[in-house]
C-alpha cells in the first residue's frame, strides 16, 4: 500500500502536527498515459502554508481530507506512456507521499547534467534557485556594482542569492538568525551578515553594514526586515518581493514606519512568482547551471529522513530549522 | 517694506498658526543679472510639511527664522537681466512673500496661451498637474482600459488625475470626503465615487464599485487608501506613489493588512517625484495644453485673498479646506 499525508484540520496561524494526518491510500490502475512513480524526495517550502488557509490565491487551496501536494523528485517504475520507461528520473508535483499516479503530461523527465543531483531541481535548478534568479535579476533589475540586501539569507531560496548576485558583480548583505546561520552566509560570500536575533535593531543594524544604504531589497521576511530595507533604500533603489513569512502565520497587519521614504527616493517595490518565468526555464538552466558546474552557486540541503517526518520537516521552516533548502529523503 | 512669512518653530504632528511668523523684510539692492518681482499668486502645496521637520528629503529643510519658499507667479517691476523685462509674467519658488528680488537664472517666464490664466502654471500646468500626469502615464504606465482608482481626488493633484484618466480611456474610481467633493468629483467626470467619511470600511466600498479589482492606483493619502487599493489590485495591477498626507503629520507607522497580495498578485509600487520629468516639459505643455484647450482638463482652485492668510490655506490642505488647487492671490 501507499501512503500520504493529508491535511486533516486548516491551521490557524502556525501549524501544528495535528493539522496533518498520515493514510494509507489505494493507486489506481494503472489507465492509457499514465506513469506510477516511486518518489525518493520530496520539497517542502514556505508558501504551502498559504495553500492551505481556505482563499483563492496564485495556487488553489488544499482541500481538508485530501492528500496535500508539492514537488517531488521519484522513480518510474511503472509505465503506459511511451514517453516513459521504468527507471526515468522525473519532477512532479504529487509530493508528500511515497507512490502516486501521475498523467504523463504532469511529468518532467530530467536532464542529465554531469556532478548535479537529481534532488539540485526541487532546489538550485528548481522552485527555489529559479525564485533567487528570477526575483534578483529580473524583478529587482539587479546589476553589477548594486548593493544588495537580502533577508532570510541562509534559507533555500536567500542563500541562492546571495550567491547568484556575487556571481554576477554584486556586493551582499545577508541576514539571518543565530551564529550558525550567519556563518553560512558568510562562507557563501555574502560581504556582511546581520544576525536579526541578536537584538539590535534592524534600521541600526542596516545602516551599520550599509552606511550608503541600498540598492536593491530581496525580501523573502516582510514586516521589520521590509522596513528596515525602506529606510536604507538609496535612490531608485528597487525591491523584489518574493515572500513574508513573517506574516504567513500571524495575520497581523505588517506595520511600516518608512513607508514614505519609497517617494522622496523613487523607490520600486514589486511582486513576482516563480511560475511565471516557466517559458524561460531554458535560459535559467544554461545561466543557472554555468553557476553551478564552476562552483559559483553550491546547494546545501537540509535532510529529514523518512515519509512519516515530512510535517515535522515542513513546520521546521517556521523555526528556523533548515539552512538552505529543506528536503525529506524516502 | 516688502513682507514674507517665516518658520518660526518646527511643528511636530499638525502644523498651526504659532509656526509661522510674519515679518517685514528688506530687499537687496538690485545687482546686475537680478530682477525683482511682485507676486500676484502663491501656491501651498502638502509637500510642504515635509520641509519643515529638520532632515534631508528630496528637498533641502526649511530653517527656522528664515522666510518659507513655494512656487508663485508674479509680475516683473524692475530688472538688471537683459532677459526680463518690466511686465514680464513669470514662474519662480520664492513664493511665501509679496516681493521678491529673484537671480534671473530661477525665473521661467511664462507663454501665453489662449484662454490659459497665468496662476494655471501653479495648477495643471505646473507642479499639480505635472505630478498627476507623469504618475499615471509613466510611474504607473497606465494605458486605456484600466480600471484607475484615485484617493484624494478632489484636491488639485487628483482632480487631474481623474481628468487625464478619462481623456485617455480609462474608468476612474475617486474617493474624496464628503458630499460636496464627491459631487465635484462626480462632475469631473469619474465613473464612480467614494465618500471616505462615510464610515463604511474602505475596502468594502472599494470592493463594492470594483467588484473586478483595478489595474492602477495612484496614492496621495496612504494609510488605509493604500490598504484597500492593496486588497483590490488584480494582476499585474500598478501603484503611483505620490504623496501620503495621512501619515506625513501622525509619525505613526502605516498598517498594511493587504500587503502580502503584491506577491500574488505581482503587483509593482512605484514612488515618483514631479521634479524628474521637468526635462520633459515641452511633452507635458503639449499633450496637457491640448486636454486644457479641448476642455477635457479643468482647473478649479480654492482661492484665500491676502498674503496674511497663507498659513491658513496651508493649513486648510490638512483639514480638507481645498477642493482643486489651493492658490493664495495678492
Amino acid at each position: 500500500m501507499a501512503a500520504a499525508w493529508h491535511l486533516k484540520s486548516r491551521p490557524t496561524g502556525l501549524p501544528t502536527a495535528d493539522n496533518f494526518e498520515h493514510r494509507e491510500i489505494s493507486l489506481p490502475a494503472l489507465e492509457d498515459g499514465m506513469v506510477r512513480v516511486r518518489n525518493q524526495w520530496l520539497s517542502v517550502d514556505p508558501y504551502m502554508r498559504g495553500r492551505m488557509n481556505d482563499v483563492k490565491s496564485y495556487v488553489p487551496p488544499f482541500q481538508v481530507g485530501e492528500p496535500l501536494e508539492g514537488g517531488a523528485v521519484g522513480e518510474v517504475v511503472e509505465s503506459r506512456s511511451s514517453d516513459f520507461q521504468p527507471g526515468d528520473r522525473v519532477l512532479h508535483m504529487m509530493g508528500w507521499r511515497d507512490e502516486a499516479v501521475v498523467p504523463a503530461a504532469a511529468l518532467n523527465k530530467l536532464p542529465t547534467i554531469p556532478g548535479v543531483e537529481p534532488q539540485a531541481f526541487l532546489g538550485n535548478l528548481g522552485l527555489t534557485g529559479g525564485t533567487a534568479y528570477w526575483g534578483l535579476l529580473d524583478a529587482a533589475q539587479a546589476k553589477a556594482g548594486d548593493i544588495v540586501f537580502v533577508s532570510a539569507a541562509a534559507g533555500a531560496v536567500g542563500s541562492a542569492v546571495v550567491q547568484i548576485a556575487k556571481a554576477k558583480g554584486m556586493t551582499v548583505i545577508g541576514s539571518a538568525g543565530g551564529a550558525d546561520k550567519c556563518a553560512f552566509v558568510r562562507e557563501l560570500g555574502a560581504d556582511a551578515v546581520i544576525d536579526y536575533k541578536s537584538g539590535i535593531p534592524l534600521v541600526k543594524a542596516l545602516a551599520e553594514v550599509a552606511p550608503k544604504g541600498i540598492d536593491v531589497y530581496f525580501d523573502n521576511v516582510g514586516g521589520e526586515h521590509l522596513d528596515a530595507a525602506l529606510a536604507l533604500g538609496r535612490k531608485d533603489a528597487r525591491f523584489a518581493i518574493c515572500g513574508m513569512i513573517d506574516g504567513y502565520n500571524s495575520g497581523e497587519p505588517t506595520a511600516l514606519r518608512y513607508l514614505m521614504r519609497v517617494i522622496g527616493m523613487r523607490m520600486m517595490l514589486k511582486g513576482f512568482i516563480y511560475t511565471d518565468y516557466l517559458p524561460r526555464n531554458a535560459e535559467f538552466f544554461a545561466d543557472m547551471g554555468q553557476m553551478i558546474a564552476s562552483g559559483q552557486v553550491r546547494g546545501r540541503d537540509t535532510v529529514v529522513e523518512g515519509l512519516e517526518k515530512t510535517p515535522e520537516a515542513f513546520l521546521g521552516l517556521f523555526s528556523g530549522a533548515n539552512t538552505g533548502k529543506m528536503l525529506v529523503r524516502l
